[in-house]
């Protein structure tokens, strides 16, 4: 009985990543971290669907506390390990906009989306990680005769994250926060990576995915270059499912591409 | 006349800065902020020395208002523009120690640590940078008929702020502060590398410098790698002396060697 958690998990990616791990991953079990679970209209439908198999957890990224107990709820709901951990939540700025030049760049919009993109999925690890340690690998690929890891956490990254990609400019918060949150999972990669119970670490570039977040921006991207949310995770479930140790602590994009930090 | 503003100067290597410029470079003015001017002893000791031509400036990077009222007192006393900038203010992490593994990752330990590290010098350069593009060019290599760019700015960042050389892990806050940093670095270069008046824009590791800052660790480095600030800072006006634009937006060591990100 594969466990996932995907932590935002109310729309965009994080709940296309529910719908595909319930409909397609025989017997799995998957816990649904959102801010405000009441309003999750979407996530709701979807329990409706798998009454026994989607739990719905609280947790706000921005609010320690709150990841804390959702990891007490999970660990005393649930009982066993996690086998995937997905972190989804994230925002381009409080603005809904990336900042064109220096002259947009504030105090409060790069320290909310620092704690949002950056500090919350770290913090996820740092509450989850115990859980993750205690999976049973059914994620990834395992050499021919011995289980390799326990479990796998992936990122939501994105390509603007990379400073040596970094052609164009612009975004501040956006491109410092996904730059923050890639040395996160180097770290993790490396504290998660000792021991008998190994955590494979990876960050992903979803693509340019439909969704509320990349919306004011829909219009300069050519249609064919836009993903659906359905083939982005399915892109990426399907490079997750082919991750070894050898992957742990790099950046991919949904193509499987590594990309350069 | 050079000007150089040095952002962060009441100690450590910021100090040292402002001691080897005034000292150093003939006819230069230096502006020399520090949160507490009051409390800075060093600094006045050495303002009693250089009367004419060091001016210190109140500057708290965790206070935008404060960055942008430093900027307007630097525009009205000051007059011209800005030659050279240094972003020194840093800190390892609030408690004086870099996080040993996730246990120790807390919201309020990411949260400072990126204000003081990355917020606060981009937010410098947001508010400083007018002052800069009206720079005469005094620092850096130009083409032999021509001025190539207005003025430099060094962002001291940190190898362990490079994700790609991170094999060891830990120090989580400083890390992830320090390559947002980077990207902070590279995303300025872009932006203010357009236009007549070009900065300039570079991220230093300063080697490992005998400071109050790296302190806790010294124990543990070979005294031949421990540097003083004095073989540091020489070595960092060095490298800033032989900059030009081929050099903007890149991660340079005090021995003038690029880091990857």
């Amino acid at each position: 009985m594969p466990a996932c958690l995907v932590q935002g998990a109310s729309r965009g990616i994080g709940l296309q990543f529910c719908r595909h791990l319930l409909r397609g991953v025989p017997n799995s079990t998957v816990i649904a971290t959102c801010r405000n679970p009441g309003g999750a209209t979407e996530l709701q439908t979807l329990q409706a669907e798998f009454p026994s198999t989607l739990h719905i957890v609280p947790l706000d990224v921005l609010d320690e506390g709150s990841i804390q107990r959702a990891a007490s709820e999970v660990q005393q709901h649930h009982g066993g390990g996690v086998d995937l951990l997905i972190n989804c939540a994230g925002i381009l700025h409080p603005s809904g906009r990336g900042e064109t030049s220096l002259r947009d760049v504030s105090s409060q919009g790069l320290s909310t989306t620092f704690s949002t993109n950056a500090v919350g999925p770290l913090l996820v690890a740092k509450y989850f990680s115990p859980l993750l340690q205690k999976g049973t690998g059914a994620f990834g690929q395992h050499g021919s005769n011995k289980r390799t890891h326990a479990a796998v956490m992936a990122n939501l990254s994105a390509k603007v994250g990379s400073t040596t990609d970094n052609g164009l400019g612009g975004w501040y918060s956006y491109r410092m926060s996904k730059c923050a949150l890639n040395m996160a999972t180097k770290n993790l990669s490396i504290e998660l990576g000792r021991g008998k119970n190994k955590v494979i670490c990876v960050s992903l570039h979803p693509g340019t995915v439909d969704t509320d977040l990349s919306r004011p921006y829909h219009k300069n991207v050519p249609s064919d270059k836009l993903l659906s949310t359905e083939r982005s995770v399915q892109c990426l479930m399907d490079f997750v499912n082919g991750l070894t140790m050898q992957h742990t602590g790099k950046f991919f994009t949904w193509e499987g591409k590594e990309m350069p930090f």
